[in-house]
């Protein structure tokens, strides 16, 4: 009986290392720093959930962007995107990624219109509460040239991010305005900000 | 002795249980059927793997997409990316969705270009071996009044379906040649078709 009970024991210790993994697994979307804050490139955000695309989209102020034929990509890490669906609000970890991609158009069977073609920048935005304001700003660069590790942006540039994520964003630093499944969660949260 | 082998046992029990819904739920975006064939709405598809973007794109003998101020977004469930990622090539009860949104302009701080908004309708393809064809075309219709359950399209609709999906995709009944990260690995492992 004691090594039958011994028995079961290791299959339960076997079993429950199983469900550890499973756990860790699902948090396993957590930005990934060196040297504290530098943001080691998030190589798995095309598994991570869309938020919504623009085509020759222009901010002011934002790096990047100027090109009318670039398509632009937002993707969230999974696990604070269920969370901002069952709250209207981001937990401290999430990160955005900003993928700019070239655009065709005219091949195959489209006739019109443009689609996505080779990846040209990215850039990341991650809500931690270790940063002074809450929300650092990376630039990974250009395709072909990905930086592995990104430094937060700091300077004139960050506070030019800081000011436009600030001013103009529909619920925290992020614009959820552009977001369109993202935005009726907000409404019904009550968490867009006033005169969204 | 015996009472203590007892829990244990119901622990193992509930530890396995929490196993074989881990395993199911990673399988879990299997396409559900009722009837044998008719698809229910895979409502969770927004958190499946985005494939890629167009604005404005038209595709001959394919139903929905003719407004020139429309995104469509292409969507795939995970396990099959997975699949694709390893391999080149789709398993069955591989499902794509592809949704049309309207567009926007001029809103916020963009000043030019546009982003996404409101649904529009959402189609899907699924692939299973049950069908004669291998591929099934499903409509779930314009959003507001969108299928639960959608039969497979049948007739002359269905057959320009499988005529274009035949004659002009890159990897199998799949327009691989617009969604970039898949076309690097259909390159890679050999699975495009001639003149791709």
């Amino acid at each position: 009986m004691r090594r039958a009970t011994l028995a079961v024991m290791t299959i339960v210790v076997v079993l429950a290392a199983g469900v550890v993994m499973t756990s860790r697994a699902q948090s396993g979307d957590a930005p990934r720093y060196e040297n504290g804050t530098d943001l080691r490139f998030p190589a798995d955000y095309r598994t991570w959930t869309f938020l919504g695309a623009g085509l020759g989209m222009t901010y002011e102020g934002e790096g990047g962007a100027g090109n009318s034929q670039m398509f632009s990509n937002v993707f969230v890490n999974p696990s604070s995107h269920a969370h901002f669906m069952e709250t209207g609000a981001w937990p401290d970890g999430t990160t955005f990624v900003l993928e700019f991609r070239q655009s065709d158009s005219d091949a195959s069977i489209n006739r019109a219109g443009r689609f996505q073609t080779e990846l040209a920048i990215v850039e990341a935005e991650v809500k931690d509460s270790r940063f002074e304001d809450g929300w650092a700003f990376y630039q990974f660069g250009r395709a072909g040239n990905l930086r592995d590790v990104a430094a937060p942006m700091s300077g004139e540039p960050v506070q030019r991010c800081i000011q436009c994520h600030t001013d103009h964003t529909a619920v925290e630093r992020t614009f959820v305005q552009f977001y369109p499944t993202l935005l009726e969660v907000a409404r019904e949260k009550g968490t867009l900000k006033p005169g969204f």
